[in-house]
């Protein structure tokens, strides 16, 4: 049994609302999992080899639970146009290029280094349509000792001629993706992963939920992230009450865990379908601003009890950098809050740090916080050259490299207890 | 007389809504001043040292015409308030310490360095009420070759005791900054800095428009921010049309060239007689989106034809990166454009680029663009390492910068033809 003992100072977020803030203290850890935090060893503390980050933050790794892989060429391009052109005349292009497995390579190399580089310890993404390149990004993922979800894209219908999949090879490769992966590794797993119901035939649709029932694997799609794609589901599907409830209606709403991206014009009556299915919402604030898409009212999320997770939507959203990411979902509850005349309090810092860490790592298990029993997914944080003039608390010190901090700031990144260094 | 060519792809805009690219180009710069663009460099051009930056993106440096020197210890920390609490509880405190010239010197060494090293050229600086603090600022700032606007802060009223002055002394002391200082550098030079009305009682705002005129200096403040600040206007002005035409009976709006910083609450009538009293806007998103301000209609002002420039406002902004800020800008425009049922066209990147170069630059003059006859303010960006997968465009090159590059793209700074080393 490895046993390790981590000295610093410790802060996480076990609940929404508030910091876990261990000043100076002990966090013990057996096997990547987290036995207790102390202020002070005891005798019975002395088999563990004691690892020395005094004067440092000791924080949970993040959790980034809505990105596309292949479009990483094109963040911070085409930022111009919304979702549905956006999608035709830069994603989908793009996306095609990812039959060519060198391709892949060459860019999910530099996508996998630029996550550990961010502190991003466990993600949730969209491959391509392509089986051999979604295999080889979770290969390169458990490569990297990185955690994640990997999902092949599903779409039979309304998506360009070079993306476009038949019914039978959509699902065909789906079921060897998880017949292979579904217990390959603990930290990287498959997730069935239809685009949105615009690309997805009933058929399809229904098979997928089939196969997330049989493989006992989660689901991730999109929802209600623009007026013009809301109108489109009307038209698809005009005896539906919802957006929800047409993927609720094929078993693809909660049945199995499950994700779903944007979540910004919800109906009351979606937002307590989710909670009540359980079903996640990836909050991704850049990418509602940058595509024009709306803001989601995320307290109203959180008001009646449903998961959230952040999201960086590349390349909806331009940024990997979770820090950002809490400060767009920060900004984007302020605007809310003033146009809801103040009815939707804003988010406190605590709890979009929740979001990023527990709230959305709770997908993956017990990780995103250092409590009894948890996963030990941890950055350690050097604030040094962020501090000007006077001193700061813990807490302060951690808002600094939030808010203006980068990835010089971290000196050393940790999931389920292993140092992971950067992927070559 | 120094004759250089910079060889390299040039972008800038001349003009709000397009970029002016020359690929693989040559730019004739004599004394610091911008002769000519050319594709091949004549026979007659053989007098001119070659400085090579091919394959490199050369662009105007970035103007950020509001930010506050003193409040750069408190960036990315209390952005959980509004505007008035938090400088009460989080601004005046901090400014405060700046009657020290030690922490003052600390804190502005800082300041200048990374200023430099984002690229920020040129600074309209809001300083604090101290005399010899600012004096301090200014001294900073010409050693180290970036040009500024520095202003003493005026207030003699609703500030805290450590900072209130007497009208006597506040007079006193601007006047013996600019008696100092306004023809002691080409690059850095003193206004007039009444912080907004609350804080100055009439005779300091009469006072302070007369040494304006007297001194031919401009003249900086904040208007229209937040909604509590605009109905305290309306309670200590009850007989004035609006907070602008306080200022503008005052002769504080425009009578000497004048930026007011934020604008977010502008009736039309208030947008119009900027335009007519050709008073900048320092739009400055961030800080409206930290301290839930609200959102600049910014469309509005560029319509009626208002001259505007962008702002980190350290530290109501967290970041003094102004492709951040532009990022920022384009975000509240599409935001803007929903709500407005789309009748406020979003900023495309080149306005907003825009306004961070030309824009705001020609607060200083011939600044912010290569046209001839501009001061040759410059930045050489390299983004091989932001470059993943695809070739891209000099343009596209250019967004992947602004959206996801950092201060290590920058890899050369210019002022008026002169290279700026980082300050030591």
């Amino acid at each position: 049994m490895v046993k390790r003992v981590f000295h610093g100072d410790i802060v996480f977020t076990s609940h929404m609302g508030g910091f876990d803030i261990y000043e100076d203290s002990y966090i013990l850890v057996e096997d990547g999992i987290v036995v207790k935090i102390t202020k002070n060893l005891e005798e019975s503390d002395k088999g563990y080899e004691l690892v020395d980050y005094r004067g440092k933050l000791i924080i949970p790794g993040f959790s980034d639970i809505h990105l596309h892989a292949p479009q990483y060429p094109n963040r911070g391009l085409g930022m111009d146009k919304e979702l549905i052109p956006w999608l035709n005349t830069y994603t989908f292009p793009e996306e095609a290029k990812f039959s060519d497995l060198e391709y892949s390579r060459d860019v999910y190399k530099k996508l996998i280094r630029d996550l550990w580089r961010e502190g991003t310890t466990r993600s949730v993404v969209f491959s391509s349509v392509h089986l051999n390149s979604t295999k080889l990004l979770m290969d390169m993922f458990i490569e990297s000792g990185l955690g994640a979800y990997v999902g092949k894209v599903n779409m039979d219908r309304n998506s360009s001629d070079k993306l476009n999949e038949s019914t039978e090879k959509s699902i065909r490769d789906t079921e060897a993706l998880l017949q292979e992966y579904v217990n390959k590794s603990y930290l990287v797993k498959p997730i069935i992963t239809p685009r949105f119901l615009p690309t997805c035939t009933d058929k399809l649709l229904h098979e997928l939920a089939g196969l997330a029932v049989d493989y006992n694997v989660p689901i991730q799609s999109h929802l209600n992230e623009n007026t013009s794609e809301v109108n489109w589901i009307k038209e698809l599907y005009p005896d539906s009450t919802s957006y929800s409830g047409v993927y609720n209606d094929f078993g693809l709403f909660g049945q199995k865990k499950t994700i779903m991206a944007h979540c910004v014009y919800n109906k009351d009556e979606e937002i307590e379908l989710m909670a009540k299915n359980g079903v996640y919402a990836a909050h991704c604030p850049h990418s509602n601003f940058n595509l024009s898409s709306g803001m989601m009212p995320v307290r109203k999320f959180i008001e009646k009890g449903v998961n959230i997770g952040l999201g960086s939507d590349i390349s909806g959203g331009h940024t990997l950098r979770i820090p950002d990411v809490i400060i767009g979902a920060i900004h984007q509850s302020k605007m809310n809050w003033l146009l809801s005349n103040k009815e939707l309090k804003p988010l406190s810092t605590a709890e979009a740090f929740y979001m990023a860490t527990k709230g959305g790592g709770s997908f993956f298990g017990k990780v995103g916080s250092f409590e009894e029993g948890y996963e030990f997914d941890a950055l350690v944080i050097d604030v040094e050259d962020l501090m000007v003039g006077k001193t700061l608390t813990i807490e302060e010190k951690l808002q600094k490299y939030l808010y203006i901090g980068s990835k010089d700031n971290i000196i050393q990144r940790y999931v389920k207890g292993l140092k992971i260094e950067e992927p070559s």
